[in-house]
């Protein structure tokens, strides 16, 4: 995704340095500073992203800004009463759809800490975006903003780093399933087998909501097979 | 949801204020801190967020904060090599999905700034979330993450403040696509009526696309119709 996060008179350079941060966080690293407040300490805020901050363009005006993007959105704190239509916000997540397959450059514009973007801004805009907050307390600190709406913009799931955090498939998890199965089953217990029936649903259910990986299937499996084993000898040692 | 958030020994005075902060954003007051470092700047950024700093249970044991939750939920950074399966995180998405109508108590345990939380501490949890960053430089700041898992946790479309800011029902889009269509009817253009249905498609995608909202509708289709009737009146007056 082509994105730039720009910065419109960003106040506090602690929040400039952390927005760098976030945004190295989430693969980001184009940032356009317009008349920023830069200092020593966005660097020291930046921790491991100074090489965002060292890269970022820094412009004096909006409207030089606004020229470098095909689609510029704005951002926007909880529309008010005097809310203007025309304006009405979408929700990160409809960004997320907007943008996806877009192949232009895209401006992500955030405010002023204190008034956010200007009336003549938002008008110069394609289309504003907003985080949902609550009503008692709607305004968010500069990088938490930043920080939420690239999350939502790269959000997937990684790969997983080693084998054993692949998502467990439909059939492994069907195998944990029937080992619980034939586990109750050789137990005879419930003796009842429509019970024993709902037992089995309930641990299917169970296995369902877990979230269960790969690996972590087999290290169930491991136990309750072997337990079946075992009552299986000991009957064989009974009779 | 009853949720509590949870820092465990948090070193930064600043990130407890914006922690408290980012709570009160998303609609959440239930914080625990266990060993905080709490300041005077701890306030200072929690800003108008006070409330839920001086509400916070100050506690000075890990396994004291446990006792409180009925599912006690642990943050981790990206899983690395030497990863632990059993210890497999969720993504925020899935802890939604997770949570969704659950009504025990939640503890979402946050760890130090400088390492996390301990591997004594990760096991007494029942499980982890994570947050997917990028390989180049994983570790958010600590308010960052707070705010991305709230921001999960509690998105919802707002109730428009204004009758304006409702989404266009299906059937006001529709009324809007048909001007369109009746538009093109009038000025018969374009001239072949296959490829007049194919413009008509294009602007129904369009109208899709754009997320429009009730009162924007009204504001298209007026020009649109108006259009249309002045031309009916032209061609009327020719005759």
């Amino acid at each position: 995704m082509n994105l730039s996060v720009v910065l419109v008179e960003p106040e506090g350079p602690a929040n400039i340095g952390m927005v760098a941060r976030t945004m190295k966080n989430f693969g980001f690293s184009r940032l356009v500073l317009i008349n920023p407040n830069l200092t020593d300490e966005s660097y020291s805020y930046a921790v491991h992203a100074t090489d965002v901050l060292e890269r970022a363009l820094v412009l004096e005006g909006f409207e030089e800004a606004l020229e470098l993007f095909d689609l510029a959105v704005g951002t926007t704190g909880k529309p008010g009463r005097g809310y203007i239509p025309a304006r009405a916000p979408v929700m990160p997540w409809e960004l997320r759809e907007t943008l996806k397959g877009y192949s232009g450059s895209v401006g992500l514009f955030f405010g002023r800490e204190s008034i956010g973007l200007k009336n003549e801004e938002l008008e110069r805009l394609d289309f504003t975006v907003t985080i949902p907050t609550s009503e008692a307390y709607p305004v968010m600190n500069l990088a938490q903003a930043v920080a939420v709406i690239l999350y939502e913009l790269s959000k997937e799931r990684p790969e997983p780093a080693v084998e054993a955090l692949k998502p467990a498939a439909r059939e492994e998890k069907e195998h944990l399933v029937k080992t619980w199965a034939e586990l109750l089953e050789v137990m005879d217990y419930p003796k009842d087998s429509e019970r024993r029936e709902v037992f089995v649903k309930v641990f299917r259910r169970f296995v369902g909501r877990a979230v269960l990986y790969g690996r972590e299937v087999h290290t169930l499996i491991g136990p309750l097979r072997r337990a079946r084993l075992k009552l299986e000898e000991c009957e064989d040692a009974e009779r």
